[in-house]
């Protein structure tokens, strides 16, 4: 074997890879993956794309589409230019440009605790150390450089931040000198009132990046999303970008831009968060009529999980091999901790994918191996008293 | 200003990026970037496009693709599975994987001198301390734990590597079991008879990627290129790319692979060759016309450059401040080189960009600056004899 980095010890397969690889299997019904429903894509007119984007493009991205990008941030209340915009292939690519960008061996970086697993994965494979993200605490033991926060329709926790909350983290941020890492892919999937002004708007002064994806609203095929960064980072985020892949696909900004400057905008995204309330609802619905004695959890406001934390602690890796077996998969709680615990066992339910009669059927399977696990509990402890 | 990484002091602005600023301007002549002729793109099929592919993918690739590379690879005599194929959100890409996979601070990476400046600005951002890639030299001084290598139209200096040097170059890494890194992006644009036999193939166990573009032959806009390595560093190479961006545009994907299987793709490529070799041609013509008197080069076998040797040398960052201001633009070759010398000065200029009266032109004006630095120089000489 050759010499490889030393960061490779830290490069774990990815679970959510692994569970992708099973849930293709014909009949599976599967609650794992954040895939969007494939009823909600667009028709997207590609006969129409200019030849001229099939050269070179630039690095930070089209300014046509920069600049429809920064007005719909200043709609939001984000003060910002479109030279502060940076087209990403996905957001996953903002994740890893902050990673390098921030991160060396040991550096602390404050995470929620659950977060989006590739998030940290990407941060602990340049070293990070984790700290807890505690900006309501007066007191935090350490100054992370480093803040990533999820504040609307968290992953996998799925609530979502009051003013209060982001407040206090924008005033966190300033107070620590810490670079703040507002990830926002899910914040056009709103299916109830809440607050969703970024948190990056509240700050006064300070450094931060906030980034938007176009996976969930428009199509994760496209790979297409954009951070925004305040004026002291984006000429090196720019810079790494280019040397990630010198620039973003140009036909996938052509046909965001489109999509984003649709008169009917509005109305597909209305259209689209109808879709997904309905569907939040039915899978509110069988998860009452089938998990009820075996977890609770609350109906998220947005996005796209339900996040059921299990009444008695149990091994979900090896619930998920057992239902695997029986057609049905979720995502396990554990690998979304940076600090995993044992006290308390977590499932993350997407509710996107599967139809109303997988849902019931998957969801029954599912609380069948529940029940199954409980009563070899309770004989286990009838036997051993 | 908030902590960043301890690599950032590395992280310079790209040469290339502040000269294609610049070209853009109009009437600006061109011999800087490595454009693709505009009139060699591909009708591309959007109409046809599945929708399917908007959902998300596999970070390794479409499965019909990989199949595709896989036999044009075996094609070439590199023998390989489809398994062993990555495919990349374009090439730059790959060069990000692999200093990931490799390079701490202090790594010693092997390149040849000059190189691709994009390659030694990756490599150097993750701490590659850079030694001589000497294949035919008995005794290196060192032990590279990375060799990369362009051998086929080298950019900037446009040489291709014969058999024994191929041969050399395979058994060097071999017997210092050092990774061989393969960069490929030119093999198509062959204008000469030469061996392009893959490095890679010539190599009897080790460690070895090998990649290749899309960009030159098919679309940069696309960004799509591919990589294959050996099954020992492959599945690490995934999981970086998952990490990096989780798969690569769908779309682009497909549209790539129609290209590949179309019937005409062979008579394409020919025809590719016979324009960009007519380009080469006048090009050869144009500088011969007008800058002989002031510079030497070899006319390249392939690729889109011509690397040109100054009979003094110069400041050419400084030329080039005065050729642009005469609308003229080049490549200076100090960036090229990882350990640059005062002994020698080099140009590169591309000749696929710019139409047959703007090359001369351009050329006109290049070797009348070159004119006047000689006059200003024997006038000084005289002056102080």
């Amino acid at each position: 074997m050759p010499t490889l980095s030393q960061r490779i010890p830290q490069l774990h397969a990815s679970p959510i890879r692994e569970i992708l690889a099973v849930i293709n299997r014909p009949g599976m019904i599967s609650f794992a993956g954040g895939l969007p429903s494939p009823d909600s894509f667009p028709d997207l007119d590609m006969q129409q794309v200019p030849k001229a984007l099939l050269q070179y493009g630039a690095s930070e991205g089209e300014s046509a589409l920069r600049e429809q990008i920064c007005l719909d941030m200043r709609a939001l209340g984000l003060d910002c230019e479109p030279s502060q915009v940076l087209v990403l292939s996905g957001s996953q690519q903002g994740i890893d440009l902050v990673a390098k960008l921030m991160i060396d061996q040991g550096t602390p970086v404050a995470v929620e605790n659950p977060t989006y697993l590739a998030a940290l994965q990407a941060f602990r494979f340049f070293g990070a150390r984790f700290v807890p993200l505690e900006p309501m605490n007066n007191k935090p033991a350490e100054r992370p450089a480093l803040c990533y926060a999820i504040p609307t329709f968290q992953n996998p926790a799925g609530h979502c931040y009051d003013l209060e909350q982001r407040r206090a983290l924008a005033a966190y941020c300033e107070q620590q000198r810490s670079v703040l890492f507002e990830d926002d892919p899910y914040r056009d999937l709103a299916y109830d009132d809440c607050t969703r002004q970024p948190a990056c708007s509240l700050m006064r002064g300070g450094s931060w990046v906030y980034q938007g994806s176009f996976s969930k609203t428009l199509a994760p095929g496209l790979r297409l999303g954009f951070l925004v960064a305040s004026p002291d980072l984006l000429p090196y985020l720019v810079r790494l970008k280019q040397a990630a892949d010198l620039h973003s696909n140009r036909v996938s900004q052509y046909l965001v831009l489109q999509a984003l400057q649709h008169p009917q905008r509005a109305a597909r995204t209305n259209e689209l968060q109808q879709h997904y309330r309905h569907k939040r609802d039915e899978f509110a619905d069988a998860l009452q009529r089938h998990l009820a004695p075996y977890a609770e959890w609350e109906t998220p406001k947005g996005g796209l999980f339900f996040w059921a934390k299990l009444k008695q602690p149990l091994d979900t890796q090896a619930l998920l091999q057992q239902t695997i077996a029986k057609g049905v998969a979720f995502m396990p709680g554990e690998a979304f901790f940076h600090a995993p615990s044992n006290d308390a066992s977590y499932l993350r339910l997407n509710f996107s994918h599967a139809d109303e009669a997988a849902m019931d059927k998957g969801l029954a399977i599912l609380a069948e191996e529940l029940r199954l696990i409980h009563c070899r509990t309770a004989l286990h402890w009838r036997a051993s008293a």
